[in-house]
């Protein structure tokens, strides 16, 4: 039984102790939140205990922390983690300082422990499916990648002053398909993009539209498209043109209803929003977790894939701000 | 805390058992299997025990029994509980004869406990909606019901030969499903019939394909095609006409992936069998069994639906046997 | 160059002059047509000449005849053309009266006459490929075949008084799709029907809705469903199960777009109305024509497929009428 | 009767030929080719007349030129035609280069004639209808454009070469679509290429696959991504993401068949290459010259928007050869 801290008792928090719950090899501990209450109620559900970060990451018998707190506090709970051996789940992103994410890396690799970054999307059994195929050589070897991936609503201001940029708030999660799709390693990058659904997005210097392109070592290409508000809901497919052919994943329905009416034959829309979309991913990647801690199994998403999808938002953002096309500096 | 008993630890008798796992408030009590080692293997999984059915019947602190034992148990355990007033969920068919299915649902209405019959379709996220919406009038009225219900490959004999025949075994479900979604009383039946799979299907005297017309009181009609074997996996849909368009309920997928090759383009075939196509509607019918009990809900799926349902494949096989259409007396 | 008479120069006979126009070895001498003047627009139209009857079919240049005027002159066109030894074309149904028809069969038979009968389905590009697919055994052997078929809206009453009832101006199509596809004889038929839409239909003594079994000789199955209104449109599908796998055969629909609103993801109705969705078949049938005529190929619909899709039509009337099972005594 | 010249016996040259024959109201009358028998031939089918270019030019009675002859000679036919009074028709690019494109645009204004060209996309049933959709606000405002463009397979080597690159030989159809569908003009451009499929096509310094990005006025941005070869045919999809949802526009396929097998359901692939998927386009298009000349109708695709395709080719040339973006100085 693997004893486990959870800092973070907001939404997604909420749903990874849910699933923490369901693993027979994994007990939640403890329950940190700045917000007490919050974190003394998730702890009430699950039968854990409210702490301070410091109780929790003082206790030797919790071996593992999943750390679902506010971006701010990511790098100081990872180092703090690594440093006393703890196995380390966090969400995205590492951090929005790319020097912070890359330190967090190296506190890992000296300390040993294995760091898991939420790129839940890995994890979907969609996404997951393409990638196997695509891995048996299903379309031949890869050329093109298209990523559409758009939200249904832009979040609330004071979150988007706060989010480091839509590059690193939202694409991250794109990067990470790229890299994990093509298997190969980006080499320049260009983006554009626009605040077209609301002016208050300009004015605080951030965008809602973004049209990128990723080149790679090997010469394929991938472009991403992304928005801030998709009327229809959340809207996340991507296809792969290979020598032999083309792989796509589609969005997730909630039901498969049919309905022929007088003026149209209708599907149901996506499902309304990423809890939705991907709960199975967030149960997988938790066993996953777990696997990796029990069995030795090698991590799906490193702090290493975390530090690179923050490279490639940062050469995003410096893209778009520059008018030009960055190179990255591949080491 | 409502404490429960399960008859049967096969495999519906433990997914009902996980599903009831997660209700908060109930609690796995006692599994009872006439093959011991199994009821103490799905016991210890959930800290329950492993009894004789009189023990768990007799034991006043159960309110609740989840019957998944054979067809040929659910009568006399019905009638057991119904006499000592405890909540009843039952698997269909309530029984293979039709005075006996009707002798419990008399006890059951003496009794004036709840008792559920498990029709798990009606509790499916997409047979759900459709009902919902077309309830809600968004065809107008309905006029023909058009259902296709196959599944991936026939039973064993063995199984076969006890099963009741085609009609009752297989078919039970779907004409559950067209009291349900025309809500009206069927008066006619028709029912053609053939083995094409196996020679050895027809030798025990029942067909593996099916096609029954049934005529409701108000003139609707609605075709049912069944077979025993669909190459493609377990083929589940149906349609409404309705007087202002048409609803249709198709298959699940396991995933979204859309393969573009040199030959076709290629989806997911549906969910292989039951406990993949009905994981969501298992859940939510025993979630729906709490609600019943806990809150005074009305009842989904009442013995009545179950002796009803049983009715209609009695007729059908008479239909098929005598080559001739049946009528329906109807109350 | 062959010489072609039309006789009707309404909707359907206007599509077949036009059809006619572009094949390069056909060529319209005479519209013929009960009202003058819309024989003589339609002459005028492709450079031919309005005429009578009589002199068409004395016409020893006339080598072939296009029989697209009323259902009750049908009869009557085909044994003048077959005894002076014209190729015939007519659309269907050959008579209402079975004992006519048989006689048109014998008087083609008897005059060595390619005689092509228009159920235009089996040129439509969707099921003739259906066709194509099974017959190379994708599929292996066919055991079940369902037909949905139904048209956006009833014809006028006066049409429905005259036209021999749904099963023999509607289900005829549906008839010979279920003998071509399984390539097997009919030996019951089991219809069931009501007239939803309209109570005027029920007081014609006709219906609106249909549910047909039919039971071939090789024990396969086939249901028919078919109603006067599809508030969406004219739908028009089948599917075959077989050993192997299913094959569908679905709508046609005016464009590929496809719309994610905020309610719903919607495509295009299917095509409204048999004009549009065969538009293709009916261009392949005139060609097949051709072909016969000229290249000496075989007729793919004959004179005796019409024969027996009209001795279906009327067992199923019949067994609608009788409320009762009705065999076919097969040759 | 409008009396034409055609320019071109090849693929497309009989396309154009062949649907001019369907016109009442338009008659050829010279087929001009500097392969002699294939313009002998091609004039045989229609009744027309081989002759030398300056023959068809030189006839006053000639109103119309239709120019489907290779690119290097479209220039030179539209000064010609321009200056003796014609209504043109020609084929995309008007030149490879831009300053001589120009030259005609500025001819064509002074000759005060029509020229239409080819871009037919713009005249797809499916292509036209989500234009028009999109034109009457149904969703919103567009925001994000993404096109998909894709070849079955590269052209021959000796093609390419004297193509003007994939940018004006390829993309300059979906640069008119981005136009066309956005109505509004570009003012950057970013384009990065790679030739993957084979390297014979770097060799002879031009790319197979490319991923563009433009910007237009108003702040849209648009995606387009290109492969010559697409091993499952010609794909040829576009997406506009509005304010207040997303139109799709897909491919079109041969048939509406699926079928179920034992390893996947599978749809028909798109039709295979233009000449298949654009076929209604084409006939539209040339129905659309008549419409000019006779009725006096706006053209839908001038002269103008061949200059503006070719200025965007030309822009992305420069951005993938430099590695940079590239801005489009708006007059």
């Amino acid at each position: 039984m693997i004893d486990t801290a959870l800092f973070g008792a907001g939404r997604i928090g909420k749903i990874h102790a849910a699933n923490l719950a369901r693993l027979p090899d994994m007990r939640l501990k403890y329950v940190v939140d700045s917000h007490a209450p919050a974190a003394r109620e998730l702890a009430a559900v699950h039968g854990a205990e409210a702490c301070s970060a410091e109780q929790a990451l003082d206790d030797p018998a919790v071996r593992a922390v999943v750390i679902a707190s506010s971006t701010d506090t990511h790098a100081e709970l990872i180092l703090a983690a690594a440093a006393r051996g703890k196995a380390i789940f966090c969400e995205k992103p590492v951090d929005l300082e790319l020097e912070r994410a890359r330190q967090c890396a190296r506190a890992v690799a000296t300390a040993g422990v294995p760091c898991l970054i939420g790129f839940q999307r890995r994890y979907d059994p969609t996404f997951a499916a393409l990638k196997a195929r695509l891995a048996a050589g299903e379309i031949g070897a890869p050329e093109m990648l298209i990523v559409t991936s758009r939200d249904p609503g832009a979040p609330p201001l004071d979150y988007i002053r706060r989010s480091g940029g839509i590059f690193k708030d939202m694409l991250i999660h794109d990067f990470d398909i790229c890299r994990w799709i093509l298997d190969d390693e980006v080499v320049s990058v260009h983006a554009s993009a626009s605040a077209l659904s609301d002016p208050a997005i300009a004015a605080a210097g951030d965008a809602d539209s973004t049209a990128v392109t990723l080149r790679t070592r090997q010469g394929r290409l991938c472009q991403i498209n992304t928005s801030r508000r998709a009327a229809y809901g959340y809207d996340q497919r991507f296809e792969v043109l290979g020598s032999r052919g083309m792989l796509q994943a589609g969005n997730h329905r909630p039901t498969e209803v049919t309905a022929y009416g007088e003026r149209a034959v209708a599907a149901d829309l996506p499902e309304p929003f990423f809890l939705e979309r991907y709960r199975q991913a967030y149960a997988a990647e938790m066993a996953h977790f777990l696997e990796v801690m029990r069995d030795g199994a090698a991590p799906r998403t490193t702090v290493e894939d975390g530090v690179r999808a923050l490279e490639l938002a940062d050469a995003a953002t410096r893209s778009w701000r520059l008018g030009r096309v960055v190179e990255l500096d591949q080491v």
